[in-house]
């Protein structure tokens, strides 16, 4: 199976990224964990987006916050689909990391999803390796079924009614 | 080559769509055009939803405006990549379109692209199937060396130096 | 009486349905509690509003964050009022819940409250459920001049007059 | 039946009330139209508000721009369920109106539905007055299975299939 | 000396109350403090704010969160200068409560200070009664010298020079 | 009676300050209208400031967009009321302005009105002059009498009921 | 004199760009423009920066809208200072473009300028300039002046007082 | 070489001003420490811009909240390259002291770095001017390079590759 890149650009990003990861592992999707950042190691960054398609990825997801520019920046280097997260901050609620993730100029997109959202960048690079691979395909549906079977359980340990 | 569905809430939002399919024309992938509604087709839509992955789709697009429910509503029906466009309406500048299609719980992810990013859908559509298959792979490196040639020529008419 | 059911996309919203839970106790008007995800489980959500009128239910109020689809899910799916609790989440202030709860498309309104206003969606379901109950009405209104005289009390005791 | 009172705080408004109009005329749910300031008039706005119970209406829908009051004040005044309608103005794309609209205090809700969003705010009392009334409930639900219709019309006028 | 109103819409909002209350009692200007609600005691709100002329009153200031009513609907009762200080909320940062104080609409203005802006509400009010009164004008134009005079002590206390 | 002085930030907001004009001359109340700019000619405006309680002026308006810093550079060296009008741009509809104009530092406040509240910056200043001015306030009292009349007259006029 | 690069990420920026390069004709500063990509000729961006120092540049500018990486994709290839200009979009108003050139990460800034701010950042390349240029800071001071007198020149033309 | 002050406009911006001083020691960049307010001590505000240039200032940086008015003061009397820091409030999360700070009229430039951007403010003041000192160039570059390898140090403590 094609592998995914966890790519942070800061260690204070790391929480986040750990949400991915454990994700993953649960899915037994093969990924590596990388800190690079498209402002400070930009020579660096560039070349491993340009070497993913190479090196066995399938899915490159990046992690920034504020001015995020790292999904953009690998995005801008690769024809492998990326994925941005963008990172809460400290004072705008990470809406800068968001649309500066997610209005990316046409021709070279990025996947967003929601802000802080890790769990969901592994749902998404899951779903598009499994758009090709009809084993984790079910392996994906049994989770959305134990998923909706959480809830269920949880529902009845809640449900209440004053009506009887 | 699985195909794309282009899933439209309204028809107004056809312009949009337009700019999409424009580019899955140009790279030759194979597409559908929809219109379903979240919330006036309920039924339909999580019906085309579930049974997208049987009938040969790898990618599903939403393409809503205001409080877009549509991208999340297919993706919870279906392990298949969903794609997101928010619309701009006439008041927020497609603010709330956007927030509602990517600040998806965990889980359910929703593969969000910029407001009216319709190309851009297409694009990353492209990039999902291309993670798979090496001659869409090479069309897609080679469509983005000419969007590179085309800023290079732009650069040429509207280079200016004054210092000379 | 017509039942009222609140329903929340996520145990982590039970704090903001104890306060709607809370009101309706008071006002003697029969609820149940339930646990529904639109994005977990869709079908399950799907008949619950569908069933909704044939089951006594009067007006159906759902609690949801980030892109809370919830409440638009279930007004798709029934002709009752549907009252929509936008819950706010850690990064954007709930911002993003109210959009996506409010700005429904016409034709499947949502009746919106503020952000984490629980008590107020009872407030109002209870407005609904009194236009036709001449009895709730005036008990209604009997509350509202209890509300009057709490704060006409909370005056007396803040009330400082620097110019005697 | 009883009626529903559609309140413009200024005549710049009416073309949003016409489209409340128009929903109601079809679903022949009886309703008066009129012009009241919460600023520049409050006695009298105050006044239609306090006796609108009396006064067989079952509805009160308020319309208003900036700094929306106009819904509050009436909520303030009745136990009625208010409906607010945020009108856009020229500057801030209506966010004012609807902050202003549907962040009331615990104890005075207004059922606030989208920017300029007159259809829905009929449609929304529509749902109120069939909540009790199995006649308009039953043409409420066929004019959504009309609704459905009209989107299913349309998804066969614009489906294209490129993969056939 | 006309004496300054400070009406507050909830207990809740006291803190800031004092903050304004503390500036008044420095410049020994006359005032009285109130709980009261735009939509709890709109009747008693309104009745305050119509007799605050014929009772000495010579500026009111309304403090209120949320959906901010107070201000505006105590300035529609009268023609005296209505202060309004919109109080921060947990949610939205009090800009709910900005727009709902300062969007108001022609005719009846309502002087909008910052966002939990208590002190600044009282220095408003006392250049308003110091524009006829030359005693109170130069207490403030003292307390202006008094402010420079603290800043520049704070320069001397802070300064550094690495220069040197 | 005491002068306002109408001091815009650029000759392109001459149409909020001839709202203003034309309010203060039906109102009888005398004004100057000036062009100075806390940027450009920042010496010119601190004097004018400076000077203007001596010079006869019992207001001061600043119209200003974008970092609105005219009214709150003009109130750092006056302790007369300062109202402020921000000025919608062609970008963020005002919003910075707003925020420019309003969140002023404790001790030095501006009295802020709505965006491109020409009109209203002019009714907040009459009712500062009429606190001390009795005939001014009855003429004011008048006019919102007059306002009154004329919403009621609109009311009379677009009146309708579909019930009778 | 060091040269100032004026750099657009697209062709359609070029009317702010001709403001930027207006002033600088007007100050006899040497400039070249340049079309680049951040995304779509990220190598030949990376390598301008990079050489910029050795090439005689004193200033980059950068010119960018929605996802507005450009500017820090110069920054992190380069120590010399670098100015954003964000560029409005169709959609939010340049707020976008705005957030994702300020909010740098520590240690690459980026010096923004407001939202089209064309004219502004000629004028910040020239006071950088100017710093270390005797001859340029009067040309810069005498401007200045010149805006000044024009200011005065309006004032004097705007100028009206009715209290004569 | 020239010096830098650092400007804030309240003892309270001092943890931010501190990230600055650090960055500036480690340069070996001489600096100054003040505090000066633009609204409580105008005059010594415009007074210490407008002597900057002959003190041996080479930039000015400006710290401040809220309304943030310092650093565009500052720039109204200097011709020098103005840095502005907007800081954080409890409220808005700095947005308003952004837009403050950042939309300049023209002819007036402040080069904005992020919200609480204390330290990209030394940088950028670093490379202002680093561009007419190749020793200063040279120290700035290093410690890019220096960064650079902090982060590749991380990135081999963090990497982790679980398809191995």
């Amino acid at each position: 199976m094609k592998r995914v890149a966890l790519i942070m650009g800061s260690d204070s990003d790391a929480p986040v990224v750990r949400k991915a990861a454990a994700v993953l592992d649960d899915l037994a999707i093969p990924y590596t964990v990388h800190i690079m950042s498209a402002h400070r190691t930009p020579v660096r960054t560039a070349a491993f987006a340009a070497d993913a398609a190479n090196n066995g990825y399938g899915v490159l997801v990046a992690f920034a916050g504020k001015a995020a520019h790292l999904a953009g920046v690998i995005a801008s280097q690769t024809a492998l689909p990326v994925i941005g997260v963008p990172i809460k901050g400290s004072d705008l609620g990470g809406l800068d990391a968001l649309l500066s993730t997610v209005q990316m100029p046409s021709g070279i997109p990025v996947a967003t999803v929601a802000i802080d959202g890790g769990a969901n960048a592994a749902w998404l690079a899951a779903r598009m390796l499994a758009a090709n691979d009809e084993t984790l395909y079910e392996r994906l549906a049994c989770q959305m079924r134990k998923m909706a079977e959480a809830v269920e359980q949880k529902d009845r340990d809640f449900s209440l009614d004053t009506s009887k």
